[in-house]
């Protein structure tokens, strides 16, 4: 078995995106101990970051050292107790995910069910609370990766506190390429990942918990069932304390990433990472809609970091990603769930989202499917990303 | 808030240890799709490279997304149902979490307590054996990172197996640097870490299950309480087709980093491995005793790649570790739990098993106690480590 050198791709799917090379630089500094001095002030420095990103003041915000999946499971596994009624909204894979996780803690959920790529129906949500007075949560996607939709996180909460229930927001690929303010909005739970719009490696997921999902924790009758998860341990290490008690030991340099991409997040500014990402995906959708490809989800519900794209009829979507990743090392994503075989999912997310990148991507497609004797329309798609940005 | 340059240090405490410098190379190689091609390749040779670390041919073969803790968790999580009566033998800090787990889990934990620094005693457990013919499973540590003991572990899974009982076995600090035959002794499901003798990044738990594990795992009455760490699921992505099905985004990077460890160990030779970690202990071993220091644990219970030791009379631990790292940039690591402030504990794990590492972690030991004028023998310590590999 030799050493693996993988060739070098361009990450235009639904996550990982293109990792920053000052991120990969980091990624490879000399491990130190988790509980050296160093280390203690760096840890610091990723809570005060973070904190930054999700705009929240939240003391509990740090990133839990497993992926995002386990960063939900984090949200789940401390915010429900056995026998508390959750509301779930589902508009796609990760509110499905969602379910799965209340069940498996106990709780009851209550499903509101939105079609597939488009977003969260506050009405219904509310006619659910209406029906469910003894709901304590109401848990959605902020932005449905399996979509591209994202729903009115700030709307959504409000909705919530007005029944009394607090919330669990699935910020995973909104965070750093989105609109997110978790105080402004008063989102009590919130996970995201970092290998979307972070543009970090995979592994990390960070979260943030307001007062009053603190104080929903703390007065938990049952244990958390997650040892590795519990907030009342994790919080002995990721503390506000500069003597760490030991949890676990946590991934060193996973965390110099993550370090360096919030530090590259600062210098860029929020704000202006969000409009990049709106400015990347208005021209690469001018460029996709002059092929002749059209959106899945909604004009007002697109999310600008996850273009969800229909396949030209009669081609072999398969077939057309393959020829992208093997001659031109672009890989885009695939339908997932119920859009499985009929959707192409490009994103912009993080270092991913740049020019380059984009005309990349519209003339790949454009040759591939062009080459493949696709109903296209050729020509067009660099004009009209040109266009979108002057 | 700027990048983060950490200082290259010396890691010689109980993990992380120092990591290969081709590891840390491997580690930046450009992010790949978790559901590229090439990555589900390497995939495969990690699997294959893991059945040779654990010796085993277990199908079920593979590295949890997140530190050793959560695969601890994975293991408990799924083999054991609400009910389920476990027998834990517990000899230190990673005993009593596993007590933890059984409980979290709704099982039934019967302790089977032995003194800190001690093996595992097999009479005890046969007696709890005996007394609880209703148990199913059988947990312990085979080598206990907070104390440096190392546990028969071919004896008590055979014992255990005598009482139709399966086994959870902890080698998180053994994989790699002392024996272990999972084939050979039947171990039933076993986990460990990257951060130890594999010299690898923190942040991955390679676990293996056999076939009466699995049986166990696939007729569970109830559905396993996490979503992030059930097997059923997990194994669709690491399972044996060559086309996964997603179930979270794996650690790209880390998974690199974990290959090229793995390609380091088959270049080595696995009993190659066991071997350099008990020639540098035994050098270790003879320089520490030299200046004066004495074993916690018994010679014939000795783990290689953690040395336990007392403190001289009235000398600052803490400052002698202190200045250590500060001085030398050497980390050793302070007691844990029951030990914490009288010992210390001296890694030699991985690629940190090095006689450089013996004779600079000698003379800084001789260095820095002298100049705090403690009673040790000086000028003695270098002369016994080379005589001990001559």
């Amino acid at each position: 078995m030799k050493s693996f050198h993988p060739t070098v791709r361009t990450l235009m799917g639904p996550g990982p995106s293109d990792v920053y090379p000052r991120v990969l630089d980091a990624l490879a500094r000399p491990t130190i101990g988790h509980l050296d001095p160093q280390f203690i002030v760096m840890m610091n420095e990723v809570k005060e970051m973070l904190q930054y990103a999700f705009q929240t003041t939240n003391e509990l915000t740090f990133p839990v050292s497993a992926p995002g999946s386990a960063g939900m499971e984090c949200c789940f596994a401390n915010m429900v107790e056995p026998g508390d009624k959750i509301i779930v909204c589902s508009n796609g894979v990760f509110g499905i995910r969602m379910k799965e996780n209340v069940t498996r803690c106990g709780g009851i959920a209550v499903m509101v069910e939105d079609t597939w790529g488009e977003a969260v129906d506050i009405n219904k949500l509310e006619q659910a609370l209406k029906d469910n007075d003894d709901a304590v949560i109401v848990a959605f996607v902020h932005a449905e990766t399996s979509t591209g939709a994202i729903s009115d996180a700030k709307a959504l909460v409000a909705l919530a506190h007005e029944h009394d229930c607090l919330t669990i927001v699935d910020a995973v690929t909104s965070l750093g390429g989105s609109e997110l303010r978790v105080d402004d909005w008063n989102i009590d739970a919130i996970y995201s990942g970092t290998q979307k719009c972070l543009s970090c490696v995979p592994g990390l997921s960070p979260v943030s918990f307001n007062k009053a999902a603190q104080d929903k924790i703390s007065n938990r009758e049952s244990a958390v069932q997650s040892w590795f998860l519990d907030l009342n341990l994790v919080m002995g290490y990721w503390g506000q304390n500069t003597t760490r008690s030991y949890h676990h030991t946590a991934p060193v340099n996973s965390l110099y990433a993550l370090h360096e991409s919030l530090v590259l997040l600062q210098e860029e500014g929020l704000e202006n990472s969000w409009k990049r990402h709106d400015e990347n995906h208005q021209a690469l959708k001018a460029g996709l809609e002059a092929l002749g490809l059209s959106y899945v989800v909604h004009e007002d519900d697109r999310l600008p970091q996850l273009n969800t794209v229909t396949i030209p009829e009669g081609v072999d979507e398969a077939e057309v990603r393959k020829r992208l990743l093997n001659e031109f090392n672009l890989e885009i994503g695939a339908g997932l769930g119920a859009l499985a075989g009929k959707v192409w999912r490009i994103g912009l997310m993080g270092y991913a989202s740049r020019k380059e990148n984009v005309i990349l991507c519209l003339s790949a497609l454009e040759a591939v499917l062009g080459d493949m004797n696709a109903n296209i329309n050729k020509g067009v798609a660099l004009d009209a990303a040109m266009v979108a940005w002057s």
